[in-house]
């Protein structure tokens, strides 16, 4: 199955300022594609690291995206940091220059110059409804911080990523985990390939313990519901979804 | 200033499955106290992944703090995972044992039994109001998934993290970045110690940039809001806060 790295570049979510809402997002739209999202990784606006933590990921995973750094201002070191990363110049793209030139009515000034600078032999895929391309290098796929333009801009691309999706059946059980832990032992020896997790809650009115069953073979995985529904005593299970 | 990693480790949380809230609240909390958060990485339940990166933040930062994979279920491996990434042995603590029975009004099972194991030579640290310790291993704090827990277990021990706070002025202005960038510069050539953040907003009403304006030394962060609030003409400044 394909593989994912996420690495998400930014200041504002290490010291607290901003919440990261796009990991969120891209690990549940990687499921849904059937990618495995291996890795996510916040770090700082910080040429070195970023470049580091880039080839890294780009060496041990089929897709990297990333996320910010991305802009006109002094605190956007994406680009440089990723030209650095695979040993690239950083060039001006005319034909990016055309399009911002296009969207101003005004002489460009060095900021939006700034947005037209590429590592040398980047891919533009035009896409969607966005007059900015989404920029590739390698494997790696360049997105903005800003949440809406991140949604937008992986929803325009995201057929090229797709695996085979994963299946879910969720377990609400009124028992604590220390006293289903045992039949899970006897579930996963039973069904060894089952993706099995087990997550307690202290703040639910009507279970503590919500269990997770997947498989990307739906047949296994009914199989595998099928057995730790005959396991568990009737009353136990809440409901499953 | 004291520096700080903090590792979740979930597959929950990389299959979109469960959102991670603790990443934001830890963010802010040690923000607040004057600690430098340095990175955030979510990684599968899988030992040997754990124990290498647990084993490199401990290297790299003051302090490491994990969260997720303790509890008595199969897929809860931070335990070994920490004791494999010091080279210690998982042996069974007498005095948690005690603990856990205490709570109990029937003999421990297995996996009741299992949350008394820890990596040879943790230290439990006994705070709050909460009847299972703070286990800590080198400079490692190892923490529950439950966000509930998580905060009540941090809370208990926060005092014993702190460096000085730093001291955050935002400005909402009503430009684009591109046009601000040039004074953003010439504001870090002016205060070069300044951190400053620059983050566009596209559905907001009343502004178009958040700008951040960081500085451990208050007196130097007055300077430089004064200086910028100069620069800036004062339409364009639609609050500061």
């Amino acid at each position: 199955m394909p593989t994912a790295g996420l690495l998400i570049i930014g200041n504002e979510i290490l010291s607290g300022k901003v919440v990261d809402t796009n990991s969120p997002y891209l690990a549940g739209e990687l499921r849904r594609l059937g990618v495995d999202l291996e890795r996510i990784l916040t770090i700082p606006d910080e040429i070195d690291v970023i470049a580091r933590e880039v080839r890294s990921m780009s060496d041990q995973y089929d897709h990297v995206f990333t996320s910010g750094g991305i802009g006109p201002t002094h605190d956007d070191v994406t680009i440089d940091s990723i030209a650095q990363a695979f040993g690239r110049e950083v060039v001006c793209s005319e034909s990016l220059l055309k399009r911002i030139e296009q969207g101003q009515n005004k002489p460009l000034n060095e900021a939006m110059r700034k947005m037209a600078l590429l590592p040398e032999g980047a891919t533009m895929i035009d896409a969607g409804d966005l007059w900015f391309p989404v920029i590739c290098v390698e494997n790696v796929y360049i997105f903005p911080g800003i949440p809406e333009l991140f949604r937008k801009k992986f929803d325009s691309i995201r057929e090229r990523f797709s695996g085979v999706p994963v299946q879910l059946t969720r377990f609400f059980v009124t028992r604590y985990e220390s006293e289903i832990a045992e039949d899970l032992h006897a579930l996963l020896r039973q069904f060894p390939e089952l993706m099995l997790g087990s997550y307690p809650r202290i703040s639910e009115p009507d279970f503590r313990v919500m269990l997770t069953l997947e498989s990307r073979d739906p047949e296994y995985l009914q199989r595998a519901v099928d057995a730790l529904r005959s396991m568990l005593p009737a009353d136990v299970i809440r409901r499953v979804e």
